[in-house]
């Protein structure tokens, strides 16, 4: 599966929204009681954030953004990354910076002064491991085009899109021209559709992108897949999907499918003592997947190191892996 | 050993630092390129804590400070607490006073406008759960007297005070006012010794405290009652200070000791799993035994609630309590 040039900078180049989680336990009578949609995300201008997090218990702030997610999964793993996304110039935003460069990943992407702040999630992670995300996109949704460094798009392996980011217009226009750039240099584009209200308000961009070769690799789960292709059968999704090379779909607890060309494959998920916190279980897995994908190793193999990572993110707070991962699938 | 008014509007009172930490996993050989002390305790000026935090890995941010702890813990415990301390009017200011407020303890201290920001702990936890920590004190060490509201200090059971925050000048000035309004009040006043460092620059300050009478409850580890004291064997560091009404000094992994009047207790450590971060084992053995003291215990059912909140603390990352320390010691 692989490409063999021997000179590209990096294994995956990604373009996502750049927010620092805060994360608390909470009931799912709260969860009830403040009008939240258990497990899901939703966007949140910055008053109803502040209201959310007054009613927040005690946090901690964990660097957050489901590509960003994705990119410290491979870094751990070994795979050479960059990140490009938005920060504003405040302490969050040196906060997010600090920890993805810290996990060995390029970001050079200058803050932007002034309001919004940084991006922040207020996720309510309720006993059973379930996470409530509401997101204050703030100075993520205006990462401009500028911000593009089309050479090294160029000199990666794979572009990796967050869906997430196709909602605000300056970023849906940075992510077209990003596609544009991937395909000039034989980069491939990989896609994660992040979530359902994404899909609800752009599923025709996707179907777009998609009817026109545009995607290489997809990732989505099977509630994403059928609002993407209107079946609610999984097996009729995948197959109305007949034109992605790579697609890969996680189903939680029953595991994920993943289909290259004829090669179809499926991995269960992995055995796990308690679930504590399921934020960044799709990113991970998909951390899992490329870094296989990259290394060229099989749609088994791809598929059983994304459930190994997405389990290890599941078993504690946050989104961003603690374990050594490459110790963890056997890599190291 | 409690007092019986039943007019008192809070448990404890207590004035401290008021930190956000930044913690992540180091390693020894970490520990020592970056020149640390392991285990202890260091201020750092904004060029060091830049240099630092550069060097270390993907961090997490929980609210700190460790009167601020301990008040953490008090309130977990069903204790009714008021923080005093001074935050920066900044995102980091703003994550410690929604942390102690949403734990139910009263924070009235304004911001600081302008420079210095909040403090920040930066903390570097070894694989064998100790930590290494690198204080900048920021906006904390402008607390200014004028921040106090004696009507509050009166209206305690307990003012706490942080040996830490003696060092800066504003602060100290600050407690040593509380001090005079607490004894005016009939408040009893705790103190924590905090760091083998304050002793060594205010030792005789705190000397004088005891000699004059001003210090009813006073929490010292062994290191710091060796000290404090010049005795390097514990009993008789304990003896040296017979002129402090409840003394109570913890071992680490050998238990504590508590000295009441003639009463003595000792309790030993509580078993535990694994030892993940020791950020904050001293400051919930303080607020524990300050629970058992306030709500009337004896002095060895004191010291057990202390053990116990510490080895919870000690069980995960962060110095905030995470599980429901009423149910833990027995008193949901």
């Amino acid at each position: 599966m692989a490409e063999t040039a021997a000179d590209h900078r990096f294994d995956v180049i990604a373009i996502g929204n750049a927010i620092v989680d805060v994360m608390a336990p909470a009931t799912d009578d709260e969860i009830a009681r403040l009008g939240l949609a258990k497990g899901g995300m939703t966007l949140v201008d910055a008053d109803r954030a502040a209201a959310l997090y007054a009613a927040m218990g005690p946090a901690r702030e964990i660097s957050g953004g489901s590509a960003a997610n994705t990119l410290a999964g491979l870094a751990a793993l070994g795979a050479s990354c960059a990140f490009i996304g938005q920060v504003a110039d405040d302490q969050f935003g040196r906060v997010f910076a600090h920890d993805i460069r810290a996990g060995k990943i390029a970001f050079d992407t200058a803050a932007r002064a002034g309001d919004p702040p940084t991006a922040q999630c207020l996720i309510f992670v309720t006993p059973d491991g379930q996470r409530t995300m509401n997101t204050f996109l703030g100075a993520s949704q205006f990462l401009p085009a500028a911000a593009l460094d089309e050479t090294l798009i160029a000199a990666s392996r794979v572009l990796y899109l967050e869906g997430y980011l196709w909602d605000p217009e300056e970023p849906r226009a940075a992510m077209r021209k990003a596609i544009a750039a991937a395909r000039a240099a034989g980069t491939q584009v990989a896609f994660t559709l992040s979530d359902a209200f994404v899909i609800s308000r752009h599923g025709d961009d996707f179907r777009a992108l998609i009817a026109d070769g545009m995607i290489d690799i997809l990732f989505a789960n099977e509630h994403e897949l059928a609002a993407l292709t209107g079946k609610a059968d999984f097996h009729d999704g995948m197959a109305a999907l007949s034109n992605v090379p790579t697609l890969v779909v996680t189903r939680g607890e029953l595991g994920a499918h993943a289909r290259h060309g004829t090669d179809e494959a499926h991995v269960p998920a992995q055995p796990i003592a308690k679930v504590v916190d399921t934020t960044g279980a799709g990113d991970l897995f998909a951390a899992g997947f490329l870094h296989g994908h990259v290394r060229g190793l099989s749609l088994s193999e791809s598929l059983t190191l994304g459930a190994i990572c997405a389990a290890e993110v599941i078993s504690h707070y946050g989104a961003r892996p603690e374990a050594d991962l490459k110790a963890l699938t056997g890599l190291a």
